[in-house]
């Protein structure tokens, strides 16, 4: 049946249900739309996703990406130096950004420790973020990886190999999100919350 | 904070953001995605994309996306031609060929008529719909719009318009879906299934 449909819209339909995300019916809805709308629309779209490789790379201090040599935040002036904070993505720098109350200096690992997919401490940026802790300033080391199981590994990875420098490693805390019923929460959140229970002061 | 992506960046999340059915996350999501992948996946997207205009348009005949001059339905010799089905957009040509249960021809209007977004009559494909009931050997015409609002006043629009004609205009049946719970149905649902009920042969 999908045979029905013109070869280039059938490619387009095909290349929209192998993104993160997207099933067949929102490719197809996407691929109508577009059709739907002007040339101009589908041209734009078009040389905007061509650009991003161009002229997008990844910040050679912290990871993050960037079009200039170096990154909007390491190239800052008014951001804390002594404190780092180990992210997954880039994506998670933008989440701890927007509550506006962190003022340090950031490192995008490139995602997690993952044996199954081949992914070791070689594959992230890993010695990069040794290399800055002997070269620069920091005192504090904040790990803000996921707390899922592979975030969970590669942070006990990082405090082993951070173990024997002059800083003090954290982590975000666990516990219950704002908003979350106690009845709903899983037994392992519950549990963190209550080791991570804080004097009400 | 946004404004800690690069430009290129930013674009397509814009971009992505006013695709139908993708929200700032996903749209965050398949941006990354394709910077995660090589540049050959990004670029092939985006010649695609920018083909789509190139070299499709609608068949001349019916309405239905096409790369040659008519599409391959209006083009096939084993359909039949006595029977016509009037659809919103193609992809309801697309659902109705997944059933195999149709073997007329197709007639695509391109949406429905909707007077507050200055659509009527003249800008769907209705003319060359009275066209084709005069000149082809048409004896039925279905009228297989969406059981919306603006589905049903196109079809009660049509009904009156083909009325002279020498044809018969059905319409699909309404009523339970397959799998439903009659408990959880709506109130319209259940009146059109008990109007429209059948003698259990």
């Amino acid at each position: 049946m999908i045979n029905l449909l013109p070869s280039p819209l059938r490619r387009v339909l095909e290349d929209f249900e192998h993104l993160p995300g997207i099933g067949q019916k929102s490719a197809q809805r996407i691929a109508l739309y577009l059709l739907h709308q002007s040339p101009k629309h589908a041209q734009a779209l078009s040389r905007h996703i061509a650009e991003l490789h161009e002229t997008i790379h990844t910040c050679p201090e912290c990871g993050m990406l960037t079009e200039k040599s170096r990154c909007s935040i390491c190239s800052g002036s008014h951001r804390d130096k002594t404190l780092l904070c180990v992210v997954e993505t880039p994506l998670d720098v933008l989440a701890i950004e927007r509550t506006e109350e962190y003022n340090g200096m950031y490192h995008v690992l490139g995602g997690t420790l993952s044996p199954l997919d081949n992914i070791g401490p070689e594959e992230l940026n890993i010695r990069k973020l040794t290399d800055r802790i002997e070269k620069e300033e920091i005192q504090e080391v904040i790990l803000a990886l996921n707390p899922s199981t592979e975030g969970e590994a590669t942070s006990l990875y990082l405090k082993n190999a951070l173990e024997n420098k002059q800083i003090t490693v954290t982590r975000l805390a666990q516990g219950l999100p704002t908003g979350a019923a106690l009845e709903y929460a899983d037994n392992l959140t519950i549990t963190r919350a209550l080791t991570g229970r804080q004097v009400v002061t």
